[in-house]
């Protein structure tokens, strides 16, 4: 642990992108970065050994899922999440607001907060700006997040407005409850759906506020890559430049390669894992369902270009029986390639921007993608 | 690989127990050994690596899964089981008489063999000694085992004596149908149920057939570990000394103990990875069930003196979280745990052997199984 103060480096920039550094708590993260999914204190199927192998230098944790098991206040009685969980390295806690949403029942918002019923035993659960913090606090983490309101999509222009209000007097609200430590950072989330001047508005009242980092809110939420890019065009240049920015939820390979492009630095999403433990494997050449039987005979590996355990010890023949025998292995393996896959990409959009070229990058990306899988072998004989 | 034959040293006695080492194709076995099971082609839960990292040498495979799925030819044309599961050390694989009886349906058993349909798809199938003896070779196992019939228990003494005399006919097959290669072994496997005079012609027919190793057979089918014991007690000491004795689907932590004492070398049970997905955890004092609510709060390791990765970094507290939340995670630090307590049984059971004093250790192991879990730690504060 550094008693530093929380801290972003510009290092370079081509166009909007940006190569930068930010040092937390529990250690220093490249950006353009992506951060692994632990829902409940554990990345799915990895031990977090793995998880740091990928080159994953932070991941994310989420404080509804903890806060009902096994409770903030148990997890700092055991000394906090990265001793729980037995990560060392930087951990970012989103609020809570997106799950409450998402997962629970009978929800009811009002100015104080949500009112909520446990999706796993029906308990019934407050969340407010004060308590979310307090939560995340007691996690330890090193960057909180502000609680917001996730605006649906779509949503009327009065409806997001009224919704990113409340958000933003959350935010403020956030910002009075947050408790300074010394490499710890509170993060604001833009919100205003669609509309960008919603958005414009809400990045005002973030800025008025003032936060060590912002994200984007309420994106990767049905409204299309198309609209999502739209709205980054006009939001991200609204946020400092000395602060890291951060899209929520996003996203796949595609979505993250146009908002680096655009000037995003941090991301976090559950694909990589989700997709890992239902057969779907990210590669070079885009999408592989190795569930798919024409990979029953296949001695070659899912991306030969890959360094990662399960391309450079395994057949697809081999990461296919492992499915159809519905082994925990396949899970493991896929999972954990899909995080290799997905760091490897980060590596490549930092080396990029820091050598000048990412839109060069992007175009070459988009092309091996548009390319598809190796071609089938021939018939068995 | 080497090219140098199928070799048994026998290091130390201690009365009965044996301390030995065999050398196979694929690398050398500490003796008395407990292979992992990897039914499927691989140890649930686990990469090679971490079953490795935790001692063992050997692991076991199943003829009957694998000639199922993904299919012996298949594996072969794959090069072998050793690289399509990347387990590169030695392999035993049972001849799949045990689980056609009892996995697959409408099994039908006459002279020649047994017809059987898959528990997966109930596909039509038959199993010989030459074809059981054929897919061991196409899996490319280091130990090879007889085809046999399990001998169901209870069993009328004319009822397990025709069954163990087809058994003999069948293992005369086995020994014809195995074509030898440097490194390669085939073992037989003594039957007769739990009558002495069975057990006794079994052995003799096995020995007068010639094999590389011998196995007891038709036993942890429920006879209890009294009557298992007074079977060994009869059965050990009419096997050639220097060939490996292997007690086949044994068993709990004393049913091991107990029978090295009485001069087994190998061993092989699902129990430390089962166990490790059902929740249950071995310890130094006896098993642990890290489902019980007793565990929330407690920061303390599964066992303090193991030193596997889940007794070293993680609290029984997160154990118990991983439990409830129905995580991998949980799953793989409990199978990885239990394979580095059966290990790290066994190497005590070695260094034991090795010193002449099995006899205390064996006392010793009891006495500290029958203490119990540590007492639970005060009512939460």
């Amino acid at each position: 642990m550094t008693a530093a103060p929380f801290r972003f480096e510009l290092l370079a920039s081509d166009g909007a992108a940006r190569r930068g550094r930010f040092t937390a708590a529990h250690g220093t993260v490249e950006t353009p970065a992506f951060m692994p999914v632990g829902t409940a204190g554990t990345v799915k199927a990895m031990l977090p050994e793995q998880v740091a192998e990928t080159g994953a230098e932070i991941v994310l944790a989420n404080t509804y899922h903890l806060m009902l098991r096994p409770g903030a206040e148990r997890v700092a009685r055991l000394g906090g999440l990265h001793k729980f969980m037995h990560w060392p390295r930087p951990i970012l806690t989103d609020s809570g607001g997106y799950q409450v949403m998402s997962l629970s029942a009978l929800r009811r918002i009002d100015e104080q907060g949500v009112a909520f019923q446990s999706h796993i035993d029906g308990s019934r659960w407050t969340l407010s700006p004060e308590s979310s913090i307090e939560i995340q606090r007691l996690l330890g983490a090193d960057i909180s997040m502000a609680f917001d309101e996730c605006t649906p999509h779509p949503a009327e222009a009065d409806v997001a407005a009224a919704s990113m209000r409340l958000s933003m007097r959350w935010a403020e609200r956030s910002k009075a409850a947050f408790v300074e430590q010394p490499g710890h950072a509170l993060f604001g989330i833009v919100q205003g759906s669609v509309y960008p001047d919603l958005r414009a508005e809400s990045a005002a009242r973030l800025l008025g506020i003032g936060f060590d980092g912002y994200a984007v809110g309420g994106l990767a939420v049905g409204e299309g890559q198309e609209a999502m890019f739209a709205v980054l065009d006009r939001t991200v240049k609204l946020l400092p430049s000395d602060r890291p920015r951060y899209l929520m939820g996003v996203g796949k390979p595609a979505d993250i390669v146009g908002a680096v492009v655009r000037g995003i630095d941090m991301f976090d999403c559950v694909l990589p894992t989700r997709s890992g433990r239902t057969g779907q494997a990210f590669t070079r050449r885009g999408p592989v369902n190795i569930r798919n039987a024409r990979h029953i005979d296949d001695p070659r590996p899912l991306d030969d270009s890959c360094p990662c355990s399960a391309c450079r010890q395994y057949s697809r023949a081999y990461l296919h029986h492992l499915w159809r025998a519905k082994e925990m292995l396949g899970q493991i393996l896929l999972t954990w390639h899909n995080l290799h896959y997905y760091q490897a990409l980060m590596a490549g959009l930092r080396a990029a921007i820091a050598a000048g070229d990412v839109g060069a990058f992007a175009v070459a990306f988009a092309a091996e993608q548009d390319q598809g899988d190796i071609e089938p072998l021939g018939a068995r004989t």
